[in-house]
């Protein structure tokens, strides 16, 4: 960590500073500057606050070099994580997982024949919305537990293991089944700490999606949130930030594919469906995020888009999808995966 | 409501799509232009999803005319809302409310000390973090409810009512005590819909902070998710929003104080602290706040910002604090208002 | 066009702007809703100034049905435009273009030097830089007229056609010289609008690159610019918008290709260099773009970056791009493509 | 400035780059931390290019110290520029400077009828748009050299300096015109280098709106750029960056005042009238804007806004003007300023 003093700062004050760091056990190396004094901090600084030392009147700059996170880092986990998600399937090793499904769990009928298909085309988990965070109070809020035991028969008829958003931890019990693969976050919950703390003392695989304004750092150090409480078993998931840009629903970030590869060894997917919110974007973004280096996608895939109950405009049909696995099957191996 | 189809939308899916929305109840005005049809729906289009109308495959683009809330709409209710937040304090007259206080609760000589000089310089209500959202886990998270009974032990002593932040519906028994007058809902959790449903089935006042990437709209809708559980006692907070600049913490955005009130009838106060995370920006951007139409402000003081347990480098001082008040004095009845 | 009035409008305001609008030759369908009234234009709506109805007072919202530019609509040229740029090459067909070379022209050694290692790879035009916009006026400024020489003997030498940036309307002299195949404009200049009808009142082929905040539609609309004055040959290239993410020097928006692609006839490639900022970040995020459908790519080679005299950190070396191109060989078939 | 190594850089590319640094004749302070080692250069850092820098290998990050713009900062020129604009007329020091006018310059009546009206409600120059910067090729575009003519007379009779838009170098020789007091950079070309050079060379005031997603550095390097060529008298113009808020044209950051005030001795005044299109809007937020500090204001005003050529919708009556004066004469006196 680096501190930079004000111009102004006087002795007295960056004396009383230092007197703190150096309390904590740190060592400082002093670099006089013509106009500004920066203190370099040698030692363990995760025992600093940040934000504490910025308050302090004689500070200028507070500069981290090094990452905030540690169990999410790959500087402390050189290796790719590979996390087991049950029914044989895992994500971030060498195969691609592609996770589809429909955007809200509707009847028995609907996701068990969603299911069938995206199973019969090749992917590798089912996705379903039981509880569902709608902006509008009197928008559909999902079939709630009802929706979750349908998504779970589903599930093991087509012998895929299944993924579903929790939005509050006093609804965790549900998600504790045997039946429940995987925990999703959804982006308006990333920084829902109370959440993230909760499903961190479980031992439950978590999607963890990215906010819709979530920088890098503050999402791995939600990812960080969870893995603190003991639950190493976290995916990421980008799902597009929000910009100027209205032509899509929102921005996609592949970038943010590489940085997260580069700053930790978690695994990360990719969701086309809601980055873009337009059906025929799908597939092609599809391919440019493995083309890119992603783990795994998340597609919405409803048998009639038309009627679906939510997210439509972005949901393909089962033949979409299977063409797209087609192709993927063919550009994996160019990117050194398969599917 | 307005549906535009796409120029190559045929009778029979047009046709479809008009069926389902007459079954509603709903009216049709069909303009047919030189290249896309453009219909008008005539009646409550609120019993419509705009996004499952956007799922239809001839479908281009579904515009609406009218708000999607009603309960905080200004056109349901033209006057302005006075919420009464208890100790003979409201928010939303004539008189603007200055919330005050510190960042988070340290100790009781702390907060009861900050409490004393804010009621001094004429602040309406006393704020303190007893539950912290931080970015990191390892940050000091709150002394929680122990922080709570002394904040409520702070205002009571001041006589000034209390504002403090829920994290978590499973704490809400803590918040309902009579010492809380005001619940904050922080922009972390603006869209934590389980949140604002839980404090919607209390008749607690309710601070509702924006995003940081929330349109108005959807910070709107939000209110409406707690009015429509029935709790109408709604206040909401401008923090700043997250844009490319980085100088400030985020951007505050005053203009959106003119579009809340055009919008809606509940009172609106600014938080220039956490806008800007710099305490030499604080009282200019607070006189801004007041001189845009806000009905109020929230302000972080600390009697030690240096020493801080959190957002130091963006508190003022009592002495300043203070100094700020006797400005607002002045510039108040120039906004037709008072203080 | 459809114009919503304003709940309160009067009869004598509504019929003085529908006297206005019909005055203009067109139609006008009236739907009147509960709240508020609907005007749906009829005919050629292109001979209205959108702004100017927006400052009716008794005009709530004016809302756009069909886009506003027409030379570069697709609706009007339904089959994609193939740019012919010179010495064989084109930019648009089923041949991606691969355009690659050092941010800035440094010595007649340097860009023979990279023109030759790309050529070899498969390059399809060199580019490098006379003219720089620089942030800093303290930068290094370009070679000015004196780079441009060597870009274009090094172009001959390896028989690529080039491609250059044009800064200011009165150097276009120098750029209408035989040997500069491509004039590009940057991103700041992109609604440089006298420069836009400056190089549209020539026959040269013009690489327009996105502005950092540009929406799609406001890029196409400086596309339109070059256009209406008669010069259709224009490459569009999306190079990363600016958002809150501070991670990569910008966010690449891959979304941007399928909507150009879906919007207008135009080609369009895709910059990684400048989107990242970053050299590790530049080859993965190529793949992803040809993958979504990209007309080709522009990538920043340079022969030794960590002496470069500009943007060495985003700069590949000349192995790294012949790399590149061998695993673009395998992927572009899979998207219907080749190299 | 200050150096980043990566953790896994060599001895012999540290001392590659250390050399480098060295025979620019800069000390080097060398921090090595647990993980990374920390270069602090000492001297004058402005002759290092902190682009090149980025680009060796082994560099992690480069952190400035010290702002990248000399003439421009406030830390070689403490006191605030006072800048005077002719006709007895300066801006920056105690007294507001409010410019009033029209978006575009229509008719001698209607430019002479405005500037009559705002020069009797005290406003201190006038404004007029000549050549005008449009989305759309199709927009009117300006009455030119014509408007020019009439803009400058108006003033003269109405004895107020006026300020008017260039959009290019080549029409620089109108614009040096004894009539014309202050030539406007408009936001759009806040980066067009070779126009900021061009002004920079002549002695005329030059009024500088911040670029659309300009960062505050940014818009003081493009300062930097005409005071480099010999011109100090700039004025800088917020008039609202680009966010993901669409309720307004575009938001107002009135924290860039204190910004700008803070790094820099330059004036700084704002536009509320393009920062959010909305004519209702404008008082409130000029109001705002005079609160927290600003140097005076720019407001488009127009006798018949429902027949305006351009910007109607944002634009106030010459009556709404003269209201909003007289609150500004009383608000001015208690943020220590007159009117």
């Amino acid at each position: 960590m680096i501190i930079v003093l004000k111009p102004g700062a006087t002795k007295e004050q960056s004396d009383a500073l230092i007197k703190v760091i150096r309390a904590r056990g740190l060592q400082i190396d002093v670099s006089k500057g013509a106009s500004k004094t920066v203190l370099g901090l040698v030692g363990n600084t995760s025992v600093l606050d940040m934000e504490q030392l910025q308050g302090y009147e004689c500070v200028d700059q507070v500069i981290r070099v090094d990452v905030p996170y540690k169990r999410a880092s790959r500087a402390f986990h050189p290796q790719d994580s590979v996390i087991s998600v049950g029914k044989g399937v895992s994500v971030g090793g060498k195969k691609l997982a592609v996770i589809a499904g429909p955007c809200s769990i509707e009847t028995p009928e609907q996701i068990e024949g969603v299911a069938k298909s995206v199973a019969a085309a090749g992917a590798a988990m089912l996705r379903g919305g039981a509880f569902k965070p709608r902006t509008s109070p009197y928008s559909f809020q999902g079939l709630k537990d009802k929706g979750l035991d349908m998504l779970c028969a589903a599930g093991k008829k087509a012998n895929l293991p299944v993924v579903t958003e929790i939005m509050s931890a006093d609804k965790l019990p549900l998600f504790l089944s045997d039946d429940v693969d995987v925990i999703q976050i959804g982006a308006r919950n990333m920084q829902n700490f109370d959440l993230l703390k909760a499903v961190g003392k479980t031992n439950k695989t978590v999607l963890l999606k990215r906010g819709l304004s979530a920088t890098i750092e503050e999402w791995l150090m939600s990812a960080e949130y969870i893995m603190a409480e003991g639950n190493h078993n976290v995916i990421l998931c980008e799902r597009g930030i929000r910009t100027f840009e209205t032509y899509t629903r929102n921005t996609l970030d592949l970038s943010a594919v590489l940085a997260v590869k580069r700053q930790s060894h978690l695994p990360i997917i990719v969701d086309p469906s809601h980055a873009t919110g337009k059906r025929w974007m799908v597939a092609d973004l599809a391919r440019a995020a493995v083309a890119a280096g992603a783990d795994g996608l998340m597609i919405e895939v409803h048998n009639d888009p038309d009627n679906a109950w939510c997210d439509g405009a972005q949901s393909i049909t089962p033949a979409m999808f299977a063409e797209l696995m087609d192709s993927l099957r063919q550009l994996a191996p160019i990117v050194g995966r398969e599917i």
